[in-house]
């Protein structure tokens, strides 16, 4: 028998050395044959590991994707072969999976058509068939809210339990390429001269990657995270599941809550109180007085999206206000900034807050426009009295109207 | 002797009935023998009293300031013969009598200014003499620092601690003819055209309302406040006052503060907990965990000025940026919001409060330009989960330059 079989860590070497030869362009039969027998005796957990190594070489992400898609074609056997995990209907993972059969129709439906547009030769009727493709596309938009519970509520949890977590950037960076693939094919097919043959490699990429999803959910990332996630943290990652909504499915029935459970999302160390203990008292604000009530109230009333992170780049709190913009889920409570974001725009987050650090800055904006609206997003180093640094906020607000005020409009007139 | 010596009460209702009648427009020696009594025995309390009562009776402000100033006129060699009050320099009322010297001196100065630009013939000779006015003028809008520390520090206190306090209303209502007088001056100085007449008549006006406040300060308001507001509180407004700054004198030297004292300004019943007290304690805000400290950073860094009221209508909490556009002072905590407007507005206030607490609205702008500034001023009525109304916020925002930002900037270019 293989030395490979209950030899974990000799696997993942062995695998690692793999993939680091692949992104480094090598491929051919003697290369694999070498590790043909880590790779015929592999894990879910084995990928985890390899993948998470392999980001920590900060290898860039594109020659890392690239890497990777060559190593999981060569182990595809293999891991095919794994069980998929069990789980009941209501289960986290298990929406997760329902909602991925869902997507496999919608995809599968959308292949004749992708061929067909190739063959059309008379205007009008590529025309009416691109129409169809374009609505087929806007519904896979709606797939959206798979990946946003993926990254707003499971890979904050994930990371917090799973020690060797880091898979999870590549993964963003390719819900964040189907996104910009959906983008870019949809302003393609409403441009007024349309390139079939460069919307068909386009499908292509958005079809790959898609499925490639699916497929590193269900054969590698959820039967490890199955494993190092508890019973009583996916009941609250369920919890906070229905604001972000579902793709495709109706919203699933979850057991009630578990009322003592509720604080088991912060991982912040301390004695704590909440609205309940503190009732009426006051909280000395400086500049006033209010209950924690009141000011919670007052937070989430504001015209603007807030969320804070400490002195040690950690999530602390972020502001709920009734039409947030981006989306935040209380899974990021506690969790590093640096995790927050996809592994290609950290260096972004690092510099910004390093400024703030050094006092270099004491502040940021960028600004988008989406969907029609103007957003602005702010960033203010938090200083307390003597100028020590004690963290950052982020400030989002949508400013179309305030952009578009004429005049005035005065109390009194 | 006189009924009236020592008779408080009946003096009062004859000096309102008095005044009742002028403001219905009789003015004649009999009306005035009548109440000669009460006239010649009135103490500066009874004329507070009797413009409290005048205030309650909604009469509408412009011909109550004008009936007033009649009955001012009646009394005035009466009041006159009182004794000003006598404090040290850097009691809060000496800062601002010393404030009052200095103004005396700069309107004295002006007044041959005024007189002859009426006899200057020359164009060129009037448009220098003019340039000189305007400087003056401006110079006089420097005493806005005092009438802001009245508004701000000593209204609220002199509310709460004296039940007949409604006089302020007036006072506050010319303090605004002032403002508005003073920048009709200077658009009306720096037109094409110049109205010689007119300005003359505005500088009357002008120089009539700003010693109307030297004197009903010196004469009426002051004897009264001294004995209605401890040593503590005028120590108390004392430190508040720094912020706002003074007119026309160097910062007063005032008495280090006593610690203990520090939460007199706060009104509000019930246990109170403050940053030193709760320490590292953690408070649970539902979507995050924060010390107090860490929350009072966070809202004195947001972009926007904030201040809150409660259900009660009684101010609760006050934001503290670096720059706030609006004064704000401690001396407001658990003030009503009614007495934090000038009378001609608080309709205005208690129109939206209404709206708010009926769920006709849940909010309201207003937009200003203000020294080449562009400032939003939104109110958001604060509802429960229930719905049920908890009090609103009121948050101001310049935002000049949010309205001048162009395209895009995104995190990653």
């Amino acid at each position: 028998m293989s030395e490979f079989i209950n030899n974990n860590n000799a696997r993942i070497e062995s695998l690692l050395q793999l993939c680091r030869n692949l992104i480094q362009g090598a491929l051919n039969t003697e290369l694999i044959q070498q590790h043909q027998d880590a790779i015929d005796h592999l894990t879910p957990n084995d990928i985890v590991q390899v993948v998470h190594r392999l980001v920590e070489d900060n290898i860039p992400m594109k020659d890392l994707k690239s890497g990777i898609n060559k190593f999981l074609n060569i182990c595809f056997k293999t891991i095919r072969s794994q069980a998929k995990i069990e789980v009941k209907p209501n289960h986290f993972l298990g929406v997760l999976m329902a909602e991925n059969r869902e997507l496999e129709k919608r995809l599968a439906a959308m292949k004749p058509i992708a061929k067909s547009i190739n063959l059309i030769k008379e205007e009008s009727d590529l025309r009416k068939e691109l129409r169809i493709l374009k609505s087929k596309i806007e519904d896979l938009g709606a797939f959206e809210k798979h990946y946003s519970r993926k990254e707003n509520i499971f890979f904050p949890y994930f990371e917090r339990e799973f020690p060797e977590f880091k898979c999870l950037g590549v993964m963003w960076s390719i819900h964040d390429d189907i996104r910009k693939t959906q983008k870019i094919l949809l302003d393609s097919l409403e441009a007024k001269k349309v390139d079939v043959k460069e919307i068909n490699h386009m499908l292509g990429d958005l079809f790959f990657s898609m499925y490639a999803i699916i497929f590193r959910e269900e054969y590698l990332l959820f039967p490890v995270a199955i494993n190092a996630v508890s019973a009583e943290l996916w009941e609250e990652m369920n919890h906070q599941s229905d604001e972000l909504g579902y793709s495709y499915i109706p919203k699933p029935v979850y057991s009630a809550k578990n009322a003592s459970n509720r604080k088991k999302a912060f991982s912040f160390e301390g004695d704590n109180l909440d609205p309940q203990q503190l009732g009426d008292t006051l909280l000395n604000f400086d500049t006033g007085l209010m209950t924690l009530d009141q000011a919670m109230i007052l937070l989430n009333h504001l015209p603007v999206d807030i969320t804070m992170i400490d002195e040690n780049d950690r999530v602390r709190f972020f502001s709920k206000p009734k039409d947030r913009f981006f989306t935040r889920s209380k899974a990021i409570i506690g969790r590093s900034v640096q995790n927050c974001h996809p592994p290609e725009s950290v260096h972004v987050v690092e510099d910004l807050l390093k400024a703030f650090r050094n006092c270099e800055k004491d502040s940021e904006s960028f600004w988008i426009q989406m969907k029609g609206r103007f957003i602005l997003i702010q960033y203010f180093a938090l200083r307390d009295e003597a100028g020590a640094y004690k963290g950052c906020i982020e400030v989002s607000q949508d400013v179309t109207e305030i952009r578009e005020l004429k005049g005035e409009k005065r109390l009194m007139d």
